[in-house]
């Protein structure tokens, strides 16, 4: 069986870390590159972010910065109350050696894209600013991409406000780009993602394996575990991230349902809201599929499973 | 104990007609009235359903035709394919002597609120342009309201749209202006209404009851679970409008959770959607008690004990 | 010749009373009564206003107090700044001894034109509040109403935000509902009335006549003018609202032009405006005879005819 | 005096091409580049149209072409009603040998302005797409930018709606961008531009001059004029684009008043609309200078000295 390529679309934050180390060394998975967007830190960070992730775990992946700025809206956010200062509290990460590429991130998705078979699966875990401006400079990807697996949306409550999740809310216009362009987007929203919840007994299973991997995953875990009950008062860190890389290394793991989701970007109350035609109600075209369910243990195996290639 | 004063204001349909039953002959609750609002049907239907309950149920209730369009939006749509051309089919009626009465429904509210000790508790089933034209009308009648305990909304997927359930839907200004009165508001769902699902075999328990009640109830959801199954597919048909005579009857069947709730007036495609603040995400005022789980076997066995009053 | 047979429905207010008094001994218009809104003051206030107006001028007229509030938005706003404190300053008033109706506003109008043959012309120059409900409460009275002419809107600049007028803002959702009522509206909007300028000149002339009409108008524009200064620094006061009078005195004094009219209720930068058709984008039913010209000149004679007409 | 550093960002077009015309040769303007974008017609259209303009007119200016499609919104609209299929109808242009720069438009706007000392003006006359999505993609260009003198946008009437003018209406996120990106924004908007009306007696004037310039001029406006009235009815062929150049020749013959204008996203109805605060009712930043008048005798001038210069 050949792997499935990919290209990572993130701005870590300790979700979308645990994503590149699943990714990393998984077999099932060809990781082209990763590119970075501006999310949960401003990009210069979320960029450091990853490249530290890469050399501590020993991944030889091009990172690409990419878009500081959402498309759009002018006024950016960050979430330092989950992620910390850093946008990725929590690990001490040797002096960093690992260089970023001189290409802008969406100069090597169209490149990349325009180069291949149509094979590539593009991977978005932050907001889709990177994606829908590589759509819009050159709209020949869009049938180019294979398939769009991404953390973002909600059918049921938002995180930013009761109708948001931050990735969509970040840059709503970035969304309604990608999910109008025809592209099929397989999409884990928090109506699953918040089930896979990380508490520390979890930390502590996976910190028996010695070795980066499981020693990244546990000290991120600890802040992020902690930053989450500081800020929200729930036990358990929910891994939104990593769902996206379980998915295409298990699609057991979640149960989708094929249906219409539009973004709205014309209102100021529910902007930034997926609103997923669960019923099919309006007999639009099915461009999602969205994910419905979780098996949560399923999903803790494949993370043990991807710690374990690091030993 | 004194009994609970209700005013129901509905627009018949098979469960505000299972919601009028129970709460007829309920000796906890004091049913001053039944206000009728366009909404499933026409207002001369729904009126006419009201009426045909009440007869058929031996209820000596008023009832009082009220609006007939909605406060702003210009296009009524009416649910034919879930209640039926006359808005509840299913059931013969004897030929029709009850009468509405004279007053208008807005009136009626008015003239009662303002004549009561703020003891009264307004039960809406329907759209909700009876109470908030009665409060823009009137406006000192919000300080005589007890409480709002109204069947619509939802935070997860709606019936109408994908954003938004039919009632609020209908007439989304009114609920912006009841939502936003200071009024406190116990909102079911769909959330859990969805739930409270009648299959034929919850049919055939309640017919065992030998009454007007059981007759009516059975009728009625003969053709409601036939209906819903051919709209949607469903098996079971939600009887929305009872859990909120339920929750009268017996709180604990309904468990609530304090919250704001935005009702979104301003978007096209999100237009009528209650955006419910469940994580507190915006610290806006708590003006409803949302609905987030119900106890579906207590819920039966208060529809069964409801029934059996008929005996 | 028959008169013309109108109801003005007002917020007094400088350019209602003038248009008031215009109206009141006019032998072309036969002024049924008056209903009263809260517009530029609380309804107490427009209503106590037009009472001391009527009394001043000696006119027999009935006046009805209306809505409160609007009738979806909750914040309702005044125009202290340029109608002072009162809602009509400037003017003393001998002690009130006329009396307001027991008649709600909107009762008198539903009535009146249930019972009217269709010859009846509303003219309202506050919020359409008082309008919508009546047309909301009893949708027959539609078809009753011979013609709408109002102020209201602007094609060009607003006056409260840069889209929008003050009367359509106030209530942007009564207006959306007159706007698609199917009713014929000629619409006098700012880009006309702003033309309609009053300078010191103008109160000179006028105050010539020695009558009761001639001295109220020069105490209201006294304060008016200087009140339109201090605010905007506009040399001259507008008079809007006479506009509607004049133009059914002798319809020459404007020139309109027959378009479609949209009223913005979905966006917040955009609420209230009036987006006028001009140039038949659209195709859309020409529901609006907008005004687009007025012959200043002419407007003063009518003036100065009306005031002659108290001598 | 030193010359004033533009880049036209147009989508040639008829009166884009008449700017380009008064650009080229003028003494005082240093035209760096032409970038296209996609507007009145596709972008391989307008692309071609600029370079037949400039090849025909013997301008050595570097064209580079830009964006293919809106930022966000996914329906394209063409005007060919007005400009024909070519998006230039009219005149018959000689085999094209000039070619377009591989560079991309937007790469070109970046570099150029990176590499300046902040003395370079942009003058966009069609969508503001590959303005903003330069300032997306690279912002630091912003506080480059000396100013923008653009075509675009209406205090008063639209043209594609009664909102909205078609360069906003065409990209109104991109106008968003533009317009809250901080440079200051000179805008020529159909209040004025509306006034700019080409009648076949200024043909006659322009052809009078035996020159290239005056050649085309007239084969396009032959066209031109013929279209407007054909779609519209209009006598004469508004010039919109042309005002900006006119202006930067001599900015006495606009007068222009600082405002603050907002672009209109969140509305269906007004989408596209500019709602610029003539009366600065909401103390908002003055990020325009909107153009309210025009002295078109002396504009004629400017175009007939333009059309001098290429004899």
């Amino acid at each position: 069986m050949s792997k499935t390529k990919i290209i990572m679309d993130c701005d870590p934050g300790h979700d979308d870390a645990t994503a590149i180390m699943m990714a990393g060394m998984n077999p099932q998975l060809d990781l082209l590159g990763i590119t970075v967007v501006k999310g949960n830190q401003t990009i210069e960070k979320t960029t450091k972010n990853t490249l530290e992730v890469c050399q501590t775990l020993g991944l030889n992946v091009p990172v690409y910065e990419g878009m500081s700025v959402p498309m759009v809206i002018p006024s950016p956010q960050t979430e330092e109350r989950v992620h910390g200062k850093s946008g990725l509290d929590g690990p001490k990460f040797a002096p960093l050696t690992k260089k970023k590429e001189k290409k802008h991130a969406i100069q090597f998705i169209i490149e990349t894209l325009m180069a291949s078979d149509g094979d590539i699966t593009l991977v978005p875990t932050g907001p889709l600013t990177n994606i829908a401006m590589a759509m819009r400079l050159e709209p020949r990807i869009i049938s180019k991409i294979k398939e769009i697996v991404m953390m973002g949306g909600s059918y049921e409550h938002g995180n930013v406000t009761p109708s948001a999740e931050f990735n969509i809310y970040a840059d709503a216009e970035a969304a309604y780009v990608v999910f109008t362009s025809g592209v099929h987007i397989t999409m884990m929203g928090l109506d699953i993602t918040r089930k896979a919840l990380c508490f520390p007994v979890i930390v502590k299973r996976m910190r028996q394996h010695d070795n980066p991997a499981a020693r990244l995953f546990g000290d991120m875990m600890d802040f992020f575990i902690k930053a989450q009950h500081d800020t929200y008062g729930w036990e358990g860190a929910p891994l939104h991230d990593p769902t996206t890389i379980a998915y295409l290394i298990d699609p057991s793991v979640i149960t989708t349902k094929k249906m219409h989701t539009d973004i709205e970007i014309r209102s100021t109350q529910s902007y930034g809201r997926t609103n997923c035609d669960y019923f099919n109600l309006t007999d639009a075209p099915k461009n999602t599929s969205v994910a419905i369910a979780i098996d949560v243990d399923k999903f803790w195996d494949i993370v043990e499973d991807s710690i374990k290639l690091y030993d």
